[in-house]
């Protein structure tokens, strides 16, 4: 389940990317690097911290073609990504708890620690999307709007916990799934956020 | 011949690190320092996803003297950059070919599948310049402007379809080379560059 | 007495994160996430480029607490940053120093060149900040303003002349201390910076 969960979540990560690096004009080249990183990229980022080599994707070249196949789609697709939108919203939330899932796993089988576990599956969950942002050169947008890389994190507190609790995998799974989708479709309903930290600019001010 | 390409194409590709860090208005340090990842950072970023350690140029550090040795000279002759644009432009096209000749070989002998030695050579080929990008705070515009890296992709594929056929490596460098720059400088000279992708916000809007 | 202080400077790092993370509104996760990366990203860095595996904070959990924790507390201290201004800045001035000798220390352990030893040095000692100001979506602040990625620089370079004149490891980072501190503090009191160069744009600019 979780397979199939995930490939249907690096496609929705690239739409991401393409519909990202159209808003900076890049060429096709462009926006199937950017698909591919948005989409990949948590995972890379996670094997490379966790020295996890070789590192997933380069051993799936399926994927290399997906995402950058669904990159390239979108600029077909894109006049009615606004119509899509739900659909599409629905489809990133089930790509950030799988993506988080699968993190935790990667790091559990290497046999981290807690707290590196968990910092495994949000990297997996975010970091394409904070990839995606830097290329765009603009600032991440998971860690300002609504609920997002916080329901990365609780989604791996819960996993774990219930993990502990002696949970089948399968059913922890799909615990997991009802949760962090709920909680993040209700924070873009009804504008759930963090508290946002604003400060001005001291001595180290650009 | 690769070798030799390959300390003029670092050479030209710390020259363009050094400019960009001048348009940030960058201290001698941060000069130095741009140019030593834009010369070196493709590689770099290509060894960390293959697993491919010790990376490249901790083994050669004539390679680090080179490149900070070259973006500080930068500043010495920048006034005549615009004079010497052309040439800068071809040693940068040769880098480019070269790079990613090199970053194709890489994962070859590491027993990478073939879509992971395309995405090495454009790597090593390519990231060298977004990462100048990023750090100089502006959207990679290797991503946008004439085809640079599309020319990087089908000198890949060139090189890897002339191996299949069975031509001797330095042959099939040597067509790579002159498909290469003739590629690169025709875009340059007619700006044929790949169509673009705009796209307005919606949702995800920054 | 190097750990002891490599806890202060990883509780500074992580409130200078915390306060660029302020500066571009972030929410508390990103706060926290800006906080972790800029207190133990150099080090982060180093250790993937040295393939130092497994990364050093994936064995100390108590510095993700930590890192973590100083930047949620700077939420709360933040109004009185400026007065606390001074302390902050010596606090931060020996993180540089601690951050540059346990770089070097880390990649003579692994056997590299004097090069490949100062550039482990200096990317601990300011690579944090960089990634922290690439994730705010600013240009380095390490690289334009007074003398501080040079400070990096000297102390490496004082430290491996002082190892190699047979000086103990105990006075030998004393003294790197001494002098880094009496330097970087020197800086920001009469302003000494590297001269800048300032390049306005040819053919490449944006």
């Amino acid at each position: 389940m979780l397979t199939s969960i995930f490939v249907i979540a690096i496609t929705a990560e690239a739409m991401s990317g393409a519909l990202a690096a159209g808003r900076r004009n890049m060429d096709l080249f462009g926006v199937a690097l950017i698909a591919f990183i948005t989409a990949l990229g948590g995972g890379t980022v996670r094997d490379m911290l966790l020295g996890n080599y070789p590192v997933t994707w380069t051993q799936h070249p399926s994927y290399i073609y997906l995402t950058i196949g669904a990159g390239l789609l979108t600029i077909l697709i894109a006049r009615f990504m606004q119509r899509l939108n739900r659909i599409f919203l629905i489809l990133d939330a089930m790509g950030l708890v799988a993506f988080t899932i699968i993190g935790c796993n990667v790091a559990l089988k290497l046999g981290y620690e807690t707290p590196v576990v968990i910092m495994a599956g949000i990297t997996t969950g975010i970091f394409g999307g904070i990839l995606r942002d830097i290329m765009c050169n603009r600032t991440p947008q998971v860690l300002r709007h609504e609920l997002y890389a916080s329901v990365s994190f609780l989604v791996a507190i819960l996993y774990l916990v219930l993990r502990v609790l002696g949970v089948s995998d399968e059913i922890n799974t799909l615990i997991c799934f009802c949760f962090g989708l709920t909680l993040r479709l209700a924070a873009i309903h009804w504008k759930l956020s963090l508290p946002v930290f604003s400060y001005s600019p001291g001595r180290w001010g650009d």
